[in-house]
């Protein structure tokens, strides 16, 4: 087979910096014939929460077998450990606090493992730059063709954070939250279909936002659209986007401006 | 032949989220075998004419059959066409909101295609995102060797703006505009070398910039260099850019914050 | 061999213009089977010294034959010359402004050589994008298996700029500086472990910011450590970074902002 692997990169180091140009040249000088593909490294600096829901919407599409290497991960050099996580379609490179919690959700998760076996590392292996000197030669090893099993032992007290989920125990009133904020400030929420019918955002249901700081301020959204165009220019409405989520947006205008939304707002969706 | 056919990508969504991964993802799913570029992601939100611009200065050296793929797409998911544009040089694919306006003057245009061949779409398609579920699948195909014109039927109603071009009706004062701002602070107008002769550069000629608001404000540039360390420090310049486009510039301060300027501002060109 | 030739980019050209995308255009366009990576356009505009900073930082591990291009060229289209560095390691292309300084201490330099081979440019040479039409192409024919050597002739008076070295002529105060500060807000310093003992650091040592504004400001940092973790919330410290260099940081806040620091500011170490 002549294809090239593919690894991703998805991290916090920013895009000034020399550090992702490490992490490149780490994984090149291990396995020069290789795909490198940027998700993101504009993740806010230490927020993992943000790294892994990015990680779960950008990855769907990839080819199977694609490595990911995703590093956020404030306490590196300390501790948590290394961790690969094979699935189905995928292996996942990264620090084990979290990063992946969305991924043990939406993938079907075969074995998770800890890295432990430091023959694959940069020597030394700087404890500030794991990035560069354990996760980017994994991966470059793994993208070689080294079994990923052959990393380390598995383990199964991996970390998990819950990824917010919507509190349904009032079947009139569903509460919700913002989980993110995209760049057209555009807000995606933590419902889905699962939770939201199209009969009841058809039928008179409405969302409201919660500013618990100054309750004037909160917003009804009773319009929802298939696609952008539906709406006219600066009202604001509901749809469900491309990842799947129920989002809030505007036209024209960041619909996150507009009602002072950030990540972890509530916004509530109420049944007629 | 080896070589990896080439795909470049312009967007408006940024580079924070996951929407250009998830682009990429679903090119590579279709051919794995290709060379992704990025020409910008940063095309100001919704910014049609931005985006063209910025298209049409970035193409040229493209080996020729690169496919250029350019979602700057305010109306997705409405009634607007996905079209593919087959020149001389290149495939473009993306909306038919204008984007290509300056390709069709600067490229030999030979077909466009109204895309509707949704055998070769992602299934099913988001209404709201077209770039991930159409255009990147169709450059995928593109790109595997699938003939362009298998995507659909020709069309000649394509959308076309209208370049902003200079008014050289009073042959003694041109008047002309700022078309884009770059990251230096340089003014980009729509003057060229068919509006503007170096004899009457050097002959005496000057440009002023006109302020609506303020006419206190407007300034007269008078000196025309070849490069950039001619000038003196904050001296004000004109000098034709590598674009083609008469630019107007300042030696280490930003001319855009020294003029005011913005882009659509007048500025004229007075011939003695 | 089939491995694909690296080539790298850094600019201080940002990544919302053209510019980037028609030097890679200009590279394949003349080889198109190259491996492009970037090492970071967002080099500040006209800084020479941060663009060689990080490109020193950023090339240890890429793999041996690899090309640099770096394009930070404020006085682009001058009698400045275009130069080619050849090392035990790398190709760097760019121009002879300093740029290189660093790899000239970093690198075993074999041959500086001012590129002359006018055979190699694009036609014509446009004189404010050498970017695009001269380093690029000789990137792209030094990618193809042209040799090096036959861009020019070679050169000994190339631009290198004194890298600011601490001054250790008090050996109970050290004199050292900022270099660089990252994303995060790390303080990078001259300091390395050439200057500066573990004894010392874990003896008593303490580093002490100097604000010539005011004094008041000055910060003690006694803490040092190995990793981020070991440190607790929004203490200052003092490590090693991945790049050799004493680091001043600080957990879950920027140090830089905490210290009010910049490139170029004092920093002391007083040994006891």
């Amino acid at each position: 087979m002549s294809k090239r692997p593919i690894v991703t990169l998805l991290t916090d180091f920013g895009t000034s910096d020399h550090f992702v140009a490490s992490m490149k040249a780490s994984i090149l000088n291990i396995h020069q014939d290789v795909e490198l593909i940027d998700i993101t490294h504009d993740v806010p600096a230490h927020d993992i929460f943000a790294g892994a829901f990015t990680l779960r919407n950008a990855i769907d599409l990839f080819p199977r077998f694609t490595t990911h290497v995703a590093v956020v991960d404030p306490t590196v050099g300390s501790a948590r450990r290394p961790i690969l996580v094979m699935t189905d379609n995928f292996n996942f490179i990264g620090p084990d606090n979290g990063l992946f919690s969305y991924i043990y959700q939406s993938e079907t998760v075969n074995r998770v493992i800890h890295i432990t076996a430091d023959y694959y590392f940069r020597n030394p292996v700087c404890p500030t730059f794991h990035g560069r000197d354990v996760f980017a030669p994994i991966a470059g090893y793994v993208a070689k063709g080294v079994d990923p099993r052959k990393m380390g032992e598995p383990v199964n007290d991996y970390v998990k954070f819950e990824t917010p989920r919507p509190d349904t125990s009032n079947p009139k009133v569903l509460r919700g939250a913002v989980l993110h904020v995209d760049r057209f400030g555009n807000c995606f929420t933590n419902f889905t279909k699962e939770h939201i019918s199209l009969a009841a955002l058809r039928g008179g249901g409405k969302f409201v936002t919660v500013n618990p700081q100054d309750p004037t301020k909160n917003r009804e959204i009773v319009k929802f659209v298939t696609h952008y165009a539906e709406a006219q220019p600066n009202e604001l409405f509901a749809l469900f986007s491309s990842t799947g989520h129920l989002e809030i947006a505007a036209l024209k205008v960041p619909a996150a401006r507009v009602l002072e939304a950030r990540r972890g707002m509530e916004i509530q969706f109420h049944i007629p």
